[in-house]
């Protein structure tokens, strides 16, 4: 029995824009993406919330031909057509090192830097969860940006790292190409799960 | 120097919706929040794309009394009060058997199910990751419904497990409460990173 959900305060149009009507792009036009536009994109998302204001995501823009060759041997071979073809290739990477910045971002309790400090294991889950939440803030901003991207996991994580990440801790998460999609970009609109077999009610 | 960014396609209004006004709340009224509610930001939510379509995240909305005394002793102590006073409380949890839904999810790829199957460890690292672009995506459409979301992580996760997940594969990975704010919700919106901190142009 279908059943009426309340309406949501986000006009419609919106709702289509960053969700319903919003897709993972496959192929893309040559229509240039700025690295502007992806700061504008960071600047509203960055707003989004995460543990101890922590912000651990780290984004890597690739937007040169030698960056992308540097990228491409690291890609699993069924993404590497798309990923030569995006205007513009985000590494979406978590730094467990972002302890650092929490005298500036949690200003009223810097001394989290030094708890953090001695509690790898620790920053390294946090890092990583926060990470995923701000990667899907940023999937929605590029959608806000009237962007389209196209979030993929098929790589070599550590492969990647060594060539972009030396030196530091910061891990691949997710590598999204970013552009304005061709007719033929879109797969058909898979299923997905109903409440019932998402959500429990106590 | 600053700098002018160019403008998004999503309307400003919507952007302050989702990401500049929105603020993460701790303490709430008593008017109450209907699963409904919630289930109308999961229809709209669950087009949020996953690696393979997986579709990981599992919600437990505490609606009851029952529920919530089950929940606060594992809650950390600075986040009982306001998790007491929410009107309803979210338990998002990654579900490492999300693989048993790919025949119908994934129909062009049902075998991929046996092949997760067999590979334990990507699956829970598959089923996390996704998870949490997964509680991204719902924290926006929280906002999206006019609600406000108070997302934790301190809290004791194998004793919410023990609780409220005992025989499946579920890992709590953030509880947030849900609900309207009181006035004196607020801390002051800590600093965001510049993106100079976070981005890197190659």
């Amino acid at each position: 029995m279908p059943v009426t959900l309340p309406e949501l305060t986000l006009p419609r149009a919106a709702q289509d824009l960053l969700f319903r009507e919003a897709r993972t792009a496959n192929a893309f036009t040559d229509e240039a993406v700025t690295a502007d536009e992806i700061r504008a994109v960071y600047d509203l998302v960055k707003y989004g919330p995460t543990a101890m204001n922590g912000q651990p995501l780290r984004i890597t823009l690739i937007t040169s031909d030698e960056a992308r060759a540097r990228l491409l041997p690291h890609m699993a071979e069924g993404n590497r057509a798309k990923t030569a073809s995006a205007p513009v290739v985000a590494i979406l990477a978590s730094d467990a090192d972002f302890h650092e910045f929490l005298p500036t971002v949690l200003p009223h309790a810097p001394h989290m830097r030094d708890v953090l400090h001695d509690a790898a294991d620790n920053r390294t889950a946090m890092a990583d969860l926060n990470a995923g939440l701000q990667i899907g803030y940023f999937i929605i901003g590029v959608r806000a940006a009237g962007l389209y991207a196209g979030p993929m996991t098929g790589f070599d994580g550590a492969g990647i790292d060594a060539e972009f990440h030396a030196g530091t801790n910061r891990k691949t998460l997710v590598v999204a190409n970013i552009g304005h999609p061709t007719e033929s970009s879109w797969f058909d609109r898979l299923p997905r799960l109903d409440d019932a077999d998402v959500i429990t009610v106590l």
